[in-house]
């Protein structure tokens, strides 16, 4: 794993006869670094991800309307929504941040970027176990928009593991911030 | 939804010509009813894991021993490990708690023993950042082993799709065993 994370900013890998531009700019001593090494999640799958952007992005609008649609099963969820903003403005910063997700970057700003998030969830008292069901309606739509686009069954494999992979760095993300107030607090 | 959450403990469906039984037996009103709603874990993806167990069983000893070796990479798992319990003797013990994901069947005693073992985690002090690394292990794990048996993209999906349903699931009984123990704890 080691060489994945040399220290040049930017980097050049040919994948399925691509040019792709990625960046893994993190310290592969620190705790994130280590967590990134622990999922394997590699250049590779950053280019993977850069990839399938254009179908995650041709989909955001049928993805995050899921999305909010699916939380209405729980009607706290509504309620905490509600009191501190609406379905509307939350639409236009989820349609970002996960096509943020598939930019093929992930640094110190897209660590602090994605810990701050998380705060923000912590503070409106959004419980994990419901944050975790609205990780699985995104995997639900990316799956099958993947599934939609991608007819070769090697490269659709590449896909979904680089895909669970990016998703599990941000509930990681996410937990951590969530422990972190938790300590804090207490 | 509601249909897939018929009160009658067993149920015959079919799929790819074959007979599965298998068991969803949630109060869907329950918190618990509603989580598996919002992640749309339906019958048929407990007939999907059911019909992939051969494939997991087929690797299990690997799959655990990837998974131990993983946690390699961050020195306080293994000292965790060292001083509650034995790698050897862990191994046994997930063995039967992965292969179990795949029984189809979901109900009150599924529930009761995973938030059991995700309080046992707790209390050995395993920080949810590690415990989702380990999860993203077993998902690559899978997902390996599925890409190797599984040769038509069609039903490949449906695979990748239900066991990403059944591992985020079983993530957010640990999360919600976590989360009460921190508020029983305060
Ligand atoms: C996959 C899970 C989720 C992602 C990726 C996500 C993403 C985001 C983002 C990017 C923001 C904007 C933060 C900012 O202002 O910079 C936000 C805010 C917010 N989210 Fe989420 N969210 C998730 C789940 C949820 C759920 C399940 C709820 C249900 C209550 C929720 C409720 C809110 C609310 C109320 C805010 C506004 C908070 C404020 O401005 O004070 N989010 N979310
Ligand atoms: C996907 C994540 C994991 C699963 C599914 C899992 C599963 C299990 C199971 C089934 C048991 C047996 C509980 C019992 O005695 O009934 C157990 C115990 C244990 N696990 Fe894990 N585990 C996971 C992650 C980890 C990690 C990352 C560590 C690293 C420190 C760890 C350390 C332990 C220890 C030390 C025990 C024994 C606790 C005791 O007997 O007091 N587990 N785990």
């Amino acid at each position: 794993m080691r060489n994945l994370f040399n220290k040049s900013k930017k980097s050049h890998v040919n994948l399925v006869e691509q040019d792709v531009e990625v960046t893994m700019n993190v310290d592969e001593d620190s705790s994130f670094g280590k967590q990134l090494q622990m999922v394997y999640l590699t250049k590779e799958d950053l280019i993977v991800l850069k990839q399938i952007k254009p179908w995650v992005v041709e989909n955001i609008e049928e993805i995050v309307k899921q999305f909010y649609k699916n939380l209405e099963f729980e009607s706290s969820l509504k309620e905490i929504i509600e009191e501190n903003s609406s379905v509307e403005r939350l639409k236009k910063t989820l349609i970002i941040h996960i096509q943020e997700m598939f930019n093929g970057t992930i640094d110190q700003q897209y660590y602090e970027k994605r810990k701050k998030i998380a705060y923000i969830h912590f503070k409106i008292g959004l419980e994990p176990k419901w944050y975790m069901c609205a990780f699985q309606d995104l995997m639900n739509s990316l799956l099958k928009v993947l599934n939609e686009n991608i007819s070769d069954k090697s490269y659709f494999y590449k896909a979904v593991s680089a895909t669970t992979k990016i998703l599990n760095v941000e509930q990681q993300l996410v937990l951590d911030a969530y422990q972190s107030e938790v300590q804090q607090a207490h």
